[in-house]
């Protein structure tokens, strides 16, 4: 397939920044810079955020919105992707380390720091070695029921602080035992303060937009500005909870934040860790990848944009590899958070580049002023966050398109709710992979006649075809290899000892993609069962690639009968006057 | 599909013994009780030798040739399989059981017959759940590479027997590298006897039976008498080491071997222990079945009888069941021990009863006369009863047909000799799943034109063929799911994006048996990018079930051009005088 475009040089493959740097002007700048400045008012409060959730301390999320940023910036593809933190890789990054250490110890933050790491490895050796097809292993009802779990494990996660109660688990079940346990602690000062905050946080979602329209203001400033709604929530908490001094009545804050440029930090250089966190980075990568390649694609088309899935891979893997020599933990890009850079007409990566400006310029400076930023708080904003996430209508959706597919949905959100998301969505993508091979190994398989008055075969049971008794025409639906061989040598070795007179048996493979050794060694059977009965086996309609391989075993030298061009031909001379099946029909038993 | 033999009711489903047995005459009493004789001389070497492979007392070998053999006559639908301990499984039981406990250990007896228990267990819930299909996803290359690789592995096992030395590992690296280290202390006695034995075992395979066409013999009754061998090997050894007292000369012997019935056992009742034998139990089941119902379902096709594979499931578990409470160990379905029984005349499974009643004889009256058996000739026939199972040319024969069943052998054996038999069989059924997975999601896909002067469509690059620049005619030669979806979303969007006079899409989907939920997803997201560039898709020849299926969707509504029913009316509708590309090519862009 020819391309219109020049093939980019090795460098510029790997190096996007040298194609849009070229160009880049004063105009796209400005813009740029706009952009960068809503991003940065959204992401501040994010980080912090998300931070709280994966259980680290606040200035990682600050640390993990800094240098990822730049280095996605240099090697991603994508020109409005927003890179950092993210609400459900933020969880996911819970669960790996809290099965190693306690939340707020160094070993705690080093396993972060080292899975940050480990995923950026993964990431750029996918891309190097171009496997990013590997993603499309995850089907939509596992993703889409593993996002909508998620979403709820996240917010029932939060609702600890919301309270301002102790609680862990990793599954629901566990989450709203442990809070039902502790709901005798409940803080009034933390809820009051949970409470508002969440109530604000929605009304800006809502209601705030559509009153800023009637105030006459332009709908994509409207939008921008509603979306600055947890800045003012974590401005006026901080100012009430100082006002009132509400610290000392127990409602639990943010406190000290270290106040500087992020530091130089390494992973542990710990091969036992690495075999323990190996297969959360693994699955890191490549939900992360899913969810920030799926939204990059949409942003991309929308401005006749391409993305290249492989070097996305490269840019998101640079980017953790980055986050974890500077004190951050693992970073994808982001859906909402992207989607306001786009709306905010980013032009470039650069965009990117300048969000990290800003986020850096809060971590020199903004720190101490948010001493007094209360949990409850940054909870209601993650609680706000994801459960925009939460789509519970991909359930009914599966449901009424295929019993399969829905299987696949509601065993990833069971088992992630359940077991947790390192379980629900592993099962999730073995679940798939196992339903598809159960399909193709009972495929659909029809006994096929002659339309009159065409050259067409259709099923015998849905049309009104001409069929010869001393002739069986098999069409399967589906290619032949190991999960489905012996199932066709069982119909076929069934269909024709109930039914004596058959001389002739066709196996119509315009629908056979494929016959892997497995399926030709059937085959081979088939022939040799059928010759012991004095059946002869025909193939018609078998197509270009599947015959060059046929010619390349033994299978056409044994087989009984011939192979057919069309499955008219077949038909045609195994009916015709010249057929030993109409010469001496009594010798068929007919 | 109808079926002319009358439905067997419920009981005779679950006991195919009710079956054969009503008809049960003199004449087949006869010919059971000949194979019967047959069988159980060639099994009591057998059953010894195989214990000693699985590390087990050889007792205990005796055992499992016992109540397994007539609970496999009662439930079991194959007339001719002879149940017992077999080489593969014995391998397979040292694998699993060696990890657990040490060899010689009441624990290692324990585990064993645990083993048993939980693999008798999983092979009746698979038959009673009608799960016998899971079995074709161990693909032919697969299953050869690893008898193959364990056959070669069994070998090299038991060559510390011949040399008289210790020696120890699961994969065959491990155990030449033992058997290196001890190569210094090799008892020559037991050199001597084990390549006596080796060399007699051999010349009684290859050319004892011309000699014994010569003398006249019917070929029967030659092949039959050849099959002793073993015998002869296992009294004249015994004759010779009591003579010359070679047992005082470090030659290591069976020796005391318990005289009696069978003990009563029973499974350890240990969760954990079951926990850790599970895997191993269910591989040792999968793989077990495989055999058995291969050459069980070989030897029915031979006399135009039917094995129930579900039923042999259920047949197999009562075995192995059997086996666990009487002392034994994990049994199956043997090749070489079936094919001996058929060939000797067995005519119902009571054949099998019968030699469970010689065994049990034997276990009763002989035991005493094994004392001085040298492990040095059970290990003989080992041996020469396995290299029959290698067979390195399906590593020809895959590579010459299909590069990725190549991959499939060559990793199944490398991975077993390398690193034992259950890694090896999980990796290679893991990798054949991925390779069709691999392979699918990269279908082959076609540019079609029409042939001149038909109504056919073919492959652009292959034929010559009509085309129209407006209209682009895609033929995808695949079921479209979540594991291609995104490939062909990839090619059509940048095939319309490098030629721009096209104005109509046709997916031809006459090889497409599914659309998944992933795929309908994807067929929205083309059908809605390709309209925003003023490009129509249209689908031609979708199969009945895949329409019905997107009528319950919402695609039909949103899809921007027509389904045709064949492709020829496509053609002839998007290139017609009436098509807009035609009308105004200017605003195509022509």
């Amino acid at each position: 397939m020819k391309t219109a475009q020049p093939k980019p040089s090795r460098a510029r493959r790997y190096l996007p920044i040298l194609e849009w740097g070229r160009s880049y002007d004063g105009q796209a700048l400005s813009s740029d810079l706009m952009a960068a400045l809503i991003v940065t008012i959204m992401l501040i409060p994010q980080s912090l955020a998300y931070a709280l959730l994966a259980g680290l301390p606040a200035e990682m999320g600050l640390y993990a919105s800094i240098l990822p940023l730049v280095a996605y910036a240099v090697f991603g593809t994508s020109r409005t992707l927003a890179v950092g933190p993210v609400a459900v890789v933020s969880l996911m990054t819970a669960a790996a380390v809290g099965a190693i250490a306690a939340p707020g110890t160094i070993g705690y933050a080093t396993a972060a720091i080292t899975l940050a790491f480990l995923s950026g490895v993964i990431l750029l050796a996918l891309g190097l070695f171009r496997l990013g097809f590997l993603a499309n292993f995850l089907s939509h009802p596992v993703i889409a029921g593993f996002i909508t779990a998620s979403g709820l494990l996240i917010a029932a996660s939060q609702l600890k602080h919301i309270l301002g109660i102790p609680a862990e688990g990793h599954s629901l079940t566990g989450l709203i035992a442990s809070l039902a346990r502790n709901l005798g602690q409940t803080n009034p000062y933390t809820l009051a303060i949970g409470l508002a905050a969440l109530a604000f946080l929605f009304w800006t979602r809502k209601g705030l937009k559509p009153l800023l329209l009637k105030t006459g203001l332009p709908p994509r400033a409207a939008e921008l500005l509603a979306r600055a709604g947890p800045v003012a929530a974590v401005a006026v908490s901080i100012l009430v909870t100082w006002g009132l001094n509400l610290a000392d009545r127990g409602v639990s804050i943010v406190g000290a934040v270290p106040q500087g440029l992020p530091p130089f930090t390494l992973p542990a250089l710990d091969p036992g860790l690495w075999r323990e966190l190996f297969l959360s980075a693994l699955l890191i990568s490549i939900i992360g990848f899913v969810e920030s390649v799926s939204v990059a694609q949409t942003l991309a088309a929308k401005r006749r944009q391409r993305i290249v899935p492989d070097q996305e891979l490269i840019g998101l893997g640079a980017s953790n590899i980055a986050a974890s020599v500077s004190g951050g933990y693992p970073v994808t890009g982001g859906f909402a958070r992207s989607v306001v850079n786009f709306d905010a007409g980013a032009e470039t990566p650069a965009a990117g580049a300048f969000t990290a400006v800003g986020i850096l310029l809060a971590a020199l400076l903004l720190t101490p002023l948010l001493y007094f930023l209360p949990n409850a708080v940054l909870a209601a904003t993650i609680i706000v966050a994801v459960l925009s996430l939460v789509d519970l209508t991909i359930l009914k959706r599966a449901w009424s398109y295929s019993r399969v597919d829905f299987a696949a949905v509601a065993a990833t959100i069971l088992l992630t709710l359940g077991f947790g998301v390192e379980i629900g969505v592993s099962a999730g993508v073995a679940l798939s992979v196992a339903l598809h091979l159960y399909k193709t190994s009972r495929p659909h398989v029809a006994e096929v006649g002659l339309v009159p008055g065409t050259q067409h075969f259709r099923n015998i049971h849905r049309h009104t075809v001409e069929t010869s008794p001393a002739l069986l025409t098999i069409r399967i639906d589906e290619s032949l290899y190991f999960a489905n061989a012996a199932f066709l040598q069982d119909l076929i070795l069934d269909r024709v000892t109930c039914d004596q007179p058959i001389r002739h048996v066709v196996l119509m493979c315009s629908a056979v993609n494929e016959i892997d050794l497995s399926a030709l060694d059937t085959l081979e059977e088939i022939n040799r069962r059928l010759g012991e009965m004095g059946i002869a086996l025909h193939l018609s309609e078998v197509k270009g690639p599947v015959m060059d391989r046929l010619k390349r075993s033994h299978f056409l030298d044994q087989l009984s009968g011939e192979v057919f061009l069309s499955q008219y031909d077949a038909f045609r001379r195994l009916t015709g006057p010249h057929d030993p099946a109409r010469v001496d029909p009594a010798a068929a038993g007919a």
